[in-house]
């Protein structure tokens, strides 16, 4: 495949470098996961500086920065770099299911249960004793340790890897497509295709309709013994440490990653691209709006912040409030009544 | 139908005007959406203004308005209109499938993918090359159309209308019924059946485990280029713009609208019937509890407010709370360790 | 099963009194369920006043406790009674289909529908005019009432029982297994064997998506005419009080009660083992960190006071905070504009 059938499909508007040797690009990649057949992409400043290490074939690049590409790398100029990375990624999108299938029978250890109406898709493997009940749909390339429990109407899409003695219960989704867009001038939103995957490790068990994305690149990583309750929303790209505890409907960013044994209780939300320290726990409804160290306890909603401080915080407003006297607006409207 | 025998049917509580003339009742309709042939409601004084323009061939109302029903209509007297008109719309409710069903083949186009284990209702149309994944479910009435993809699981009640170019993901479910009903002196719900529909425009995608729920009457419409992400509730009648963009565990009450381009963080809520200006963003958890200018950012969970004062009110709070004393009480109670 | 096989297949490390006498343990249970074929255990002191009582025949226990134990029971010595009470458990799971099924025919009543590819585990019943939609699961012992709608995709793990005239929206898993965990002293998490039910009562209607937990032992229960929205998180062992609501995106922790007509605004969050009083109303995104009284109103997520203290302490506060003038670190961060 080259870059000018790519303009050809996408109609990317992009200037080549006068000297443009054509190449085969196997996919796209962001500059520091990139081969000499990946295309990437800058589209702030503050990716210029990791230029000089990057393998990639092509950059997509404002022309600004086109002189900062390194002499390996070819320089493809354009307005909107993401938005050209977004629409040349739908060349490489990976789907849920070979159509037509041609229906390879999955690859079965000793003694696994696939009950009724389960959907296999090419490429499948499941380790011993692991039971698939019914109705659970499965796509291509997913793959299933031992002992594994997987409850009715689950849905795990395409290249899912899964360890030993995982239990995901009833109509949960791993692997969906994150939720990722380039923008238009016009305010349109074109997908980045997600062609990264989901990793589960041993002993983690999922509740029920949680969801899981993919990771756009690389991996989602779910490590050994985590444990996620009900209604979670886990991002792409996100890492969540060995035995930590995702309780029901946390909805976690992209990229949020955490040390082991972190606590999430419920309704916790984090901002995206944020680390929470091993250990640390945040109480229910919890904001997380920046970095949290290890060995902490935080809570609160307005944003999140260390325990012993939200404690100060509300006892203190709470008693301020108490003592203002209502305004004559306030006493208008009855909002005063106490 | 005749109200008489509704009357008998529900056994709802209500004097006829002493000339009651019968007539053919084919739905429940709010005042302004109403014909000659349907029923209609006034449940509070704000609604006693619209009698006058109302079409509606009866209208169910307390004795102290029923002087206000136009001519052309019939008032029907009542303690509860509410609740009578709940009762009367269990007569027109539309099911999912018709049971038994005569399994009329649907109307598929050209190149249409069905897996397996997909269900389809009566009446069900599918344009070209629309990829149904396995185990889904499509009602009665139905219509998808081109180049669609929906994913493993998803479950589309009846009537849903769906564009082309439109992404649904794993077991989301678009067209439940909206949640309504009306209640009992003894304190018991009535629910209000929900006629109206889902309309799903181009270019949409929705993310896992959405639900969007139909209208009471009319359309819960999501416009052109919306994208919604995983675990987000959408209420009945509401109406999302043109390329707004919703991030997971967004909770949209009842005809919450908005413009086009609005942008609404993960784990944001809306108070029911109020509207979003165009290109109005709001930061994630935040709760907005008024309507909302357009071309402006909110933030904040105790409700939302403009971002700015936002930013100004939580930092003089917290500067406000380090600076307070503690109190005996926290101190004996070791809140206030710092 | 004697406890020297429960102490071979589990590897628990406890010390039998001397004159140990072997019996017959037909399950785990708490000190006050528990029969003289029951194990329990006592893991923190505010249990050692409920021992007197216990029927248990064996009661796992610190070295500290042992005395405790009434002559009835038998002590069994242990570290962590509850780590140890966790593995024990696991010897007595009900799993959600007998494997592989022996498939007896359900017992269905006059005039049920069961749609394609539904399910159906052993001992299920379904009562008259009850309709179970396409894709539905149903796990062993499960039990449905008269005139009853499963919509599609629905899974009702083992045993639940649903009572007549109820309405369980698509996608939604009734009785997956609570979030319970005991923990090794490496930080590892031992699930607890949830051996408890759903119980479901007359007219109860359940939105789509929404997950409601079994108890770890004994019944979560959903009173009669409770109406139940999308999205919503029901805990073990939680009881919903007759004809309340709950808006879509609540979470109940495990073991929340309330009494009859509470109503919860959409994504309010519950604390554990706490009651909310009949006939309270609680607005959106509130969050309940206490029990509270009946016939009161409550709003704010941080968390949730009473409604006219919480209307003060917002318009207090935002007055207050409109006053301050700006620190020169906010003036130089740009965050204060207005």
């Amino acid at each position: 495949m080259t870059f000018n059938t790519l303009k050809e499909i996408y109609s990317i508007e992009a200037t080549l470098p006068p000297n443009f040797k054509d190449f085969e690009i196997v996919g796209v990649a962001p500059l520091e996961l990139a081969t000499p057949n990946h295309l990437s992409y800058v589209d702030q400043k503050s990716y210029v500086k990791k230029l000089k290490d990057t393998k990639a074939g092509g950059v997509l690049i404002r022309a600004e920065y086109a002189s900062k590409v390194p002499s390996a790398s070819q320089a493809i100029i354009t307005q909107n770099p993401h938005l050209a990375f977004a629409k040349i990624s739908h060349a490489f999108k990976v789907d849920m299911f070979k159509t037509p299938s041609t229906k390879t029978p999955p690859n079965l250890g000793a003694n696994v249960t696939l009950m009724p109406h389960v959907v296999v898709g090419e490429g499948v493997e499941i380790g011993d004793n692991t039971i698939i009940m019914a109705n659970v749909v499965l796509g291509d390339g997913v793959k299933i340790g031992k002992n594994c429990k997987i409850y009715p109407n689950v849905t795990i899409y395409q290249n899912t890897q899964i360890g030993n003695e995982v239990i995901i219960h009833a109509n949960s989704v791993i692997g969906s497509d994150g939720f990722g867009y380039a923008h238009t001038e016009l305010g349109a939103h074109i997908k980045i295709e997600h062609t990264g995957i989901v990793q589960i490790d041993d002993f983690v068990e999922i509740g029920a309709n949680t969801t899981i994305d993919r990771a756009v690149f690389g991996t989602t990583h779910i490590k050994q013994g985590v444990k996620i309750d009900n209604l979670v929303q886990v991002g792409h790209n996100c890492v969540l440490g060995e035995h930590s505890i995702i309780v029901s409907q946390v909805g976690l960013s992209g990229s949020t990653t955490m040390g082991r044994n972190v606590v999430l209780g419920g309704q916790v939300g984090t901002g995206g691209h944020m680390h929470i320290g091993e250990f640390t726990q945040i109480g229910g409804k919890g904001a997380v709006g920046k970095d949290l160290p290890p060995h902490t306890n935080y809570a609160g909603a307005i944003p999140a912040m260390e325990i012993h401080e939200w404690h100060h915080f509300l006892a203190t407003l709470r008693r301020f409030a108490k003592k203002q006297k209502p305004s004559l607006i306030d006493k208008a409207k009855g909002l005063w009544k106490r």
